[in-house]
């Protein structure tokens, strides 16, 4: 994590003092189940809650005292007898560090998830927003950079919309995976652990128990939640690829916003760069780079082996972080996104109308032209269009008049050059995206 | 694909073959709904389906024409229309290539995925049944490689089986992502095809309609596809790691099947290797490294580019019949496993009762002394244990009577000794993993 | 490997024909050393030669002794003595199928670095060809996207040149690292196999001894090879993303060749695409894929597993037959490159001189402005051209004079719009490039 | 980076106060060079050096001028110029900030691997000392996990040295690919700056001239950089892994150093785990997984696009500091290793000279057996002392004796059962590895 590319509440989720109060939660909650199976003192689960649901737990003193014991729950639980007193030593009971590690990342990990959902509703609603705005904002379709067919600019938002609700009921799937409490024992029997206990801690913190942990819960759970995440930083570089290239100078169709007195380069004041989607691609590699290390997670050795510690250590915050601020970040670009319809139009008049040559194409193979003669007629018109280097406008049309083969009238070929053919089912496709009354 | 690690029904779904007649029943259900449109004669529909749904479409053929046209589909429409005869000329009215390609593609991975949940029906069987078979075998558990408490190698099946039910379920989603059909266009506006004929195609064919397609199907669905299958693959590697420690001569609790005749070293006649399992290790490093460029194809330029396509075209085929492959002969390895109950009773007792030391611990703490006291007595004795070089039979008992600050009675210390103490709640977890009955 | 994108000369170090060939030769060289040191009879090694060295193998007939023998090796030896007869028994004396194996994949790993080394040098001379054409050839550099500075694309092929050049010198040293032969037995100790013969079979073969093998060679080695595979196939996604974007319809200054009689799109005949780099990206992605399978593969257990071998079956052949592939057609874009100069002047004139606004800011600074001030001063009047949607000629240049505050003279400010001061250390680069006389 | 796997000086490379050191650095030798130019004053140059020489820049400061100016470079110039005084405005002429920032990215590079080198020379002196001990320690080889022939632990080490040997060779020569510097202007055409101060400022930095960058620094170099640490993380595991395996339960052949007082497990007091090398190994992936996002950083649009930039700002010192901690880590546990000889020799028998099955081959082989007839021979008494369970001391050659068919004399086959045979090359092994006199 590094903090140009962290927003606080994700970062708090993954804090030391974030994880001693789940901690310390995971251990009171099984206290009060080994109390309800007399285990041990009602009284005594009774004041853990009342001396340490109100403490905040010292993280230096915590570290201090793990440097003697060189182990972080031993560390926590010494602490924790100070704050609470005696009564501390019941506290753990038949409990292993496991449980309370493990239990702990799937609620870190179900928060984090959390956020994340939000922030995908904030994209969502953006993206809404601004796909009725630009519903009819006729612009060129591209298929590999080149001019194809018009589309809306609202359609274009419209199907990123389509992406991440898709990517909203991925991670809501992920997040059940990981939403998972394991107390269970050494190598998950609970020989000395009733399961119970884990049941209600479960229910306590909003998880469902593990059916089978062998000391930790099964990393497969773990890989596909970070998977997901990598799918979810693939779609953000997919806008933010768009944008990109339609800030390009000669394209400029969009650009993201630039404040009054900002500068786009150190060196050129004429400088205006599409610097966030940039940045956009770049966090994009780094959350999907984390998807290798989480799946070499899983074939841990027999019970268990902690070969995965390190790699959550670092990717479990730097995955959820950099995802969420990366989300926040593209929502705020398109809320904030500067749209040239005029220039839409300019390039989609670039071609003199050479968008139309499918239309042509067909309209000939049904006045009876094979589709292959169809198409070499169309394609010779077409690239004496292409080759111009002025002014394209209507040329298009006024080759195909002028070609003596093409047997279409000029009412005919006129006909061909209206744009609302292209856009006729845009409804269609916002109500299948955003539903029948879109 | 080498068909080396190949089986024939997974291989067929992605032969040349197999892919003309998808194509053809995709261009014949398009005409179908283009002739109840009106739009093509009705007995030009009917005759595309007589002449070319029974036809066997001759793949050296279109290879040949598309040495001329330097285009697949217009090759197959081509090749189409010398077995079908004028009428061919209202198939594909329309359409793109893309619109046949992505539907394509949808189909062939429906059908690979349906062949992946029926492998891992197979493997969930297998798993269950040798799980039943070894519900009470005992076996130590251990974490880091180092003996830690009992378990039993149910269980360990039982993990494997519920992980592989949670990979189920998880590949089941994923089918659905890419269980999509597009007949939407050069950009997916619709302007030459009306949405109907999608619909009708997508019924049909046992698909549903793309939301919003942009001449292609969106590559997140792919791309969650393809990580999924990364995680199964994983997972498997996690079994046939579990195996080949198994294995090792000095553990020798189980393994895998050795026909007679068989060779395990051109060299060494002594050698039995768990090469099987440890070729699916290697299988998984394959599927898991086809995730990162499924993830990469996402992010197309504008409506699309067809740099996924080239990926697709290997990793398509390869991931799917590489996990089949993967998953049947993990299924084999586990139906036919050699399994030595007695070599795991021989390890589980080389440490002479070490590991029962958790339970000495909380019996201690329970007797009065601090868990910081008790831990070292305990942790005296058992280190007086693993020290010992020759025999340890009962030491770990011997040497706690012996401590004299071992305040527990000999006959507290033999109770501490019995293995049903760790398998008191192996039918919970059985119950929780199979269901109630189990 | 697809046929698809598979050349014949790759193709062919990976066939099971010269896999035999080399499998033979080890042999054969193998059984002269011993033959040198009197282990086996010298008429023997002669036999063995006369008879196998211009035999042709049969793989079928190796792959059917195979399906009874289960193992590849033995089946090839059993061939072997179909061939050569009775003195084939003095074949493989000592020697372990890895010695075979492992020796074999350095030979082919070594022959399809040189085709890859060779393949590069047609790329580097095509570069080097167009640079010199285009040194001279005046396009605006784009940072972001966004028109920067002027440059020529002699300078962009230049950079392409020097990219590939650290690649090739990449390339050769990792053909060195895989160049190794091992000849010593099960676990690397030579027990039953003299190490000259090791020497001696590696010295005919154009390998070094590898120094320390445990039966395998160790894959850290191989790890090298194909992580450099997944740079070099990085930097062909740079140089294809390049032409990409040069070919983008309102970009257009470059474009791959289009042949008379091509289709770009089956719809739409106005369509000429970037197929081939866009392709070039997809196949970029596939090796870089493979990259992570062998990076997993060193960590091989004890002595050596057999795990990285079915990763190796697969890329092996997979990343090498695709970046040859890819090379080879990277070579054929900038061959047959189309560049259009005059559109490359049209897009630099687009901004109305803007991409010398640096230039402006440095006069204001040396005529006594702040930093700061002379930038404001720039960066308002650049961005009134920005703003222009009409004709921007001479805008920039005309903006500046009218701003009273720009204290600098007319003619000052027209001297600072000739593009030779851009360009004026071309030959400097070329030279550092190409040479001291290029 | 977490502070867990984090040693003080990488750390220091990557701080904010090196950072700026650097950016100092650079700055004040640029000025150095344009006042030998002529083009700023020479005392301007001198007191740039004596005031911001020995100044100590204000981190804090600096980030809450970026706050205004939000641009990093700009607000450590104005930082500088109010330490330097009016003399300031003659940094940076003629400069980008991606002069600056890359260079200082190449001398933070540079310097990291100048630590990894030294890491590396400790590792590979800890791996001789103990290789060298353990020379002659004989241990058995094993492939598969299963009991091969018979090695020594030294030549083990001997490996793993060979291995780090290539990997300091390999990151030597990455270093230098990353080594280069950059002042070279908005697209690197040197318009503003003469290329002699990129001359200048790279001889002082000790780095060479980049030949041609393009307002970067090309990533191809970046990425070889970083795919070498991934490879040299690759060999980690491979050594933490060997390790690891030893250490098991039933093998015990070495352990990682247990110190009085450390606790295994917070509730069985009996465990002693390979947590270090179990840590080695996370730590290898998550270094692997940085080398995906740095290959992906190749391909930047155009002259740049600043999406690599958001990846280094993580793996920059992500990679570094972690490998550098690994590296040490491992030299520790290599350093500290218990090797129990005893217990090595203890599993040597286990078989009961099993291992020396291939002589036993070969020898019939040479007593006039067919290759298939004495492995025949050999297998049928190798498997009935496989299934023995009890003692199997002797069996092998016991059996063999009994075998009426084995036609080798009682006191040949007693020959057969040395270890010398074996380990007659380890001395040969030794001299390749650590030189002549090893």
């Amino acid at each position: 994590m590094i903090p140009r590319y962290a927003r606080p509440e994700m970062v708090a989720i993954w804090s030391a003092e974030s994880k001693y109060r789940i901690w310390f939660e995971i251990e009171a909650h099984a206290t009060d189940a080994l109390a309800g199976l007399g285990i041990v003192p009602k009284e005594a689960a009774q004041t853990i809650w009342e001396k340490g649901g109100s403490a905040s737990f010292d993280v230096e003193r915590i570290d201090e005292i793990e440097r003697t014991t060189k182990h972080d729950v031993i560390a926590f639980l010494t602490h924790l007898s100070e704050i609470v007193g005696p009564e501390a030593r019941f506290v753990h009971q038949g409990m292993t560090s496991s449980d309370v590690l493990d239990t702990t990342l799937s609620v870190q990990l179900s928060r984090a998830a959390d956020l994340l959902l939000s922030d995908i509703d904030s994209l969502l609603e953006a993206l809404k927003t601004r796909a009725m705005e630009h519903r009819n904002t006729v612009t060129i379709g591209r298929s590999h950079g080149i001019h194809a067919e018009p589309t809306t600019f609202g359609v274009k938002l419209a199907e990123a919309y389509a992406e991440f609700a898709r990517n909203r009921a991925r991670l809501a799937a992920a997040r059940e995976e990981v939403a998972v409490c394991a107390i269970s024992g050494a190598v998950g029997t609970f020989a000395n652990i009733d399961p119970s206990v884990e049941e209600h801690v479960a229910e306590k913190l909003g998880l469902r128990p593990e059916p089978v942990s062998t000391q930790v819960i099964p990393r497969d759970r773990h890989a596909m939640f970070f998977a997901t995440l990598g799918v979810i930083a693939s779609s953000i570089e997919r806008v933010a690829t768009e944008i990109r290239h339609l800030q390009r100078t000669e394209v400029l169709e969009a650009e993201e916003y630039f404040s009054p007195g900002q500068k786009g380069s150190s060196a050129m004041p004429h400088k205006r760069n599409p610097v966030l989607t940039e940045n956009l691609t770049g966090l994009a590699r780094l959350v999907r780079g984390m998807v290798a290390p989480a799946l070499e997670n899983v074939a841990l050795w027999h019970e268990r082996d902690i070969s995965h510690s390190s790699v959550e250590r670092m990717i479990g915050p730097d995955a959820t972080i950099t995802l969420d601020f990366a989300l926040a970040r593209l929502t705020s670009v398109i809320k904030n996104l500067l749209v040239y319809p005029e220039n839409m139009q300019r390039n989609l008049d670039l071609l003199g109308g050479l968008h139309n040559s499918q239309r042509v194409l067909l309209a000939l193979t049904q006045a009876g032209f094979s589709r292959e003669d169809s198409y070499a007629l169309v394609q010779r018109n077409a690239m004496k269009v292409w080759e111009l280097r002025e002014d394209r406008t209507g040329k298009f049309a006024q080759f195909l008049k002028e070609d003596s083969e093409v047997t279409l009238s000029d009412e005919q070929i006129d006909a061909m050059f209206d744009e609302g053919y292209h856009l006729k089912h845009v409804d269609t496709i916002f109500s299948r995206v955003f539903g029948a009354n879109a």
